[in-house]
């Protein structure tokens, strides 16, 4: 009898504790590659202001600055263990092996985005520029370990 | 001179006040795409807690809401003219023949999406429930109208 309670209560108790880590791998993939597209649509308005290829508008920038902080840390919900394959994906697999350093380098871009979008608020163009190339720093550091292509 | 000045000056303004028009349609149709992506994946998770299919929990509950309050704004980004066309895509034509109606749509469901996050601060777990199935109306009103499958 106890044996057929463990039986009952394990798959409920895994079900509530792991609950992102029970959908699908093609799922989660399709999800963090989501994120990376709204990351990456935010942050090229934000580039294209820094290179003065659009005009620099500093409302503008904070509404983005604002977004890339607020998706940064939904990063790494979209890297849960045997998401590795089930889709298409330049995720490496050394994201899995050496998943402490992954996640300091995550951790390494909610910080650069937070404080960008802290700068954003200032009347600062040049301090805006200049941690928005900290970011992208940020992001890059990641993509050259972590990225396929 | 006047007539080279204006050919110069027309470009620059038009790519300044048309920076996201003038994004090619397929990026617009996956930039859509992905904040959909976000808006179910964060809901999936709400519903599942609504439905007991995971154990009820305030503050996943919280986090999730004020995702979805964040992202509703972020969609109509993603509806520019043009982008009826260029991916493959479920929105119907309707949407931009009928633009001020989908616009109103749009913003019921940020208004929704509003008061859920509102909700999830309180500690009334059956009123957040009612305003998830509130929020969850103004998904399907939009879908049932605009939404090809």
């Amino acid at each position: 009898m106890k044996k057929m309670r463990l039986i009952i209560a394990l798959p409920v108790f895994c079900f509530a504790a792991t609950a992102f880590a029970q959908v699908k791998p093609e799922k989660v993939i399709h999800y963090r590659q989501s994120v990376m597209t709204l990351i990456g649509w935010n942050f090229s308005t934000l580039g294209a202001m820094v290179k003065g290829k659009i005009a620099f508008d500093a409302k503008q920038f904070s509404k983005h600055t604002g977004r890339l902080a607020f998706l940064a840390p939904q990063v790494l919900e979209g890297f849960t263990k045997g998401s590795d394959k089930g889709a298409e994906t330049d995720a490496k697999p050394e994201i899995w092996t050496d998943f402490d350093d992954f996640q300091a380098k995550l951790n390494d871009l909610v910080n650069e985005t937070k404080a960008l979008d802290e700068i954003a608020k200032s009347d600062d163009e040049a301090k805006m520029k200049d941690q928005f190339k900290k970011t992208a720093d940020a992001c890059k550091a990641c993509h050259d370990k972590y990225k396929a292509d």
